[in-house]
């Protein structure tokens, strides 16, 4: 594929479109079209086959898009065609139930490690792992070779561990601390506040 | 204000432009720039003088926005100078997280009844609420006039939820299940998907 750049706002609809795939192969379907994706996605299909061009061709016009063959196409775009070991940061609420998440089963991700920095949780058993104390972070998450991280921690202490996980060779942060991070340029990060999206809909109320 | 429509995008951003000011007051600032806010953020000063200016003029040239002046602002445009009610359906581990989430007080938002389909959990406590039974969704929402609710339930059940939250009065809806949901138009709904977020930033890994 030549290197072009892709418009973010492109690759952030991709995993939109994956998700809905498998969910059609269940229902037995083999084919689908960009009206009928964008009918259930409630994006048009003129932005799908837009999107999707920018990748390749992966439908001949007038017979569609094999499900099965779309799908892969766009977990090799997407790099999960693979399984990306992930390190959790912070064992409350949120950390605790990332760790027992089914979910990300077959979408190339799963959680491999988990830290937490109060002694009562250090060394205890959270769903299948055994909880590290952040003060390792750098030395295990570099030893695993593991490039994403969820930080599932306070506020007043997420920017301290984003530093610790990206001299550790993170890349890619899902912060669900509700607060901004300062992060070199060649790290990502994607924010989970669920007040930023209720209060986006707040708006129209 | 006059009634203008303002593209969601910028919507989008007032949330994020919101949470960073309250932080700024606890370090004892009282006026902040849109160079100092797009710096904390990442965004550009420009796209914050230009999203702000869509709503009027909440700061002077060359002096700066106050920020208990500008928090205020936002909040009315958002309306979350009041405080919304809010439903949610699904009591595994993220509902329960949710119900139990003290992130949302200050922000205009309260979680005010929780719902569940398991008869092991209905009239069971949860945090300090009593789980109601979702056969119970539409009378107990539309008496009590709730408007905003999240869905926590397996993706199976979460539209045939979303049909009975809209049937009784919700207007915004905030789906933690990993579906796309159909909704009426004058209905909203945004999603959280760790792993859509997550299989964002695989795609640059």
């Amino acid at each position: 594929m030549p290197e072009k750049i892709i418009p973010d706002i492109v690759v952030g609809r991709l995993p939109i479109y994956l998700r809905a795939l498998p969910r059609m192969l269940e229902e037995k379907r083999r084919v689908t079209s960009s009206q009928e994706l964008g009918e259930r996605l409630g994006i048009s299909a003129a932005q799908i086959r837009k999107d999707l061009s920018q990748f390749g061709e992966f439908g001949k016009q007038g017979t569609g898009y094999s499900i099965d063959y779309l799908a892969e196409q766009i977990r090799q775009i997407l790099h999960v065609d693979r399984v990306w070991d992930m390190a959790v940061v912070g064992v409350g609420d949120i950390g605790s139930a990332v760790a027992r998440y089914q979910g990300f089963s077959h979408r190339g991700l799963r959680v491999a490690m988990i830290f937490d920095s109060d002694p009562a949780k250090i060394a205890t058993q959270e769903s299948s792992f055994t909880v590290k104390d952040t003060k390792t972070i750098k030395e295990s998450i570099h030893e695993a070779g593991i490039q994403v991280a969820m930080i599932a921690t306070p506020s007043q202490v997420a920017q301290e561990v984003a530093e610790e996980l990206v001299s550790a060779g993170v890349k890619a942060i899902l912060n669900y601390a509700p607060i901004n991070l300062t992060v070199p340029e060649n790290v990502r990060v994607q924010y989970i506040d669920p007040a930023i999206h209720l209060q986006r809909m707040t708006y129209y109320l």
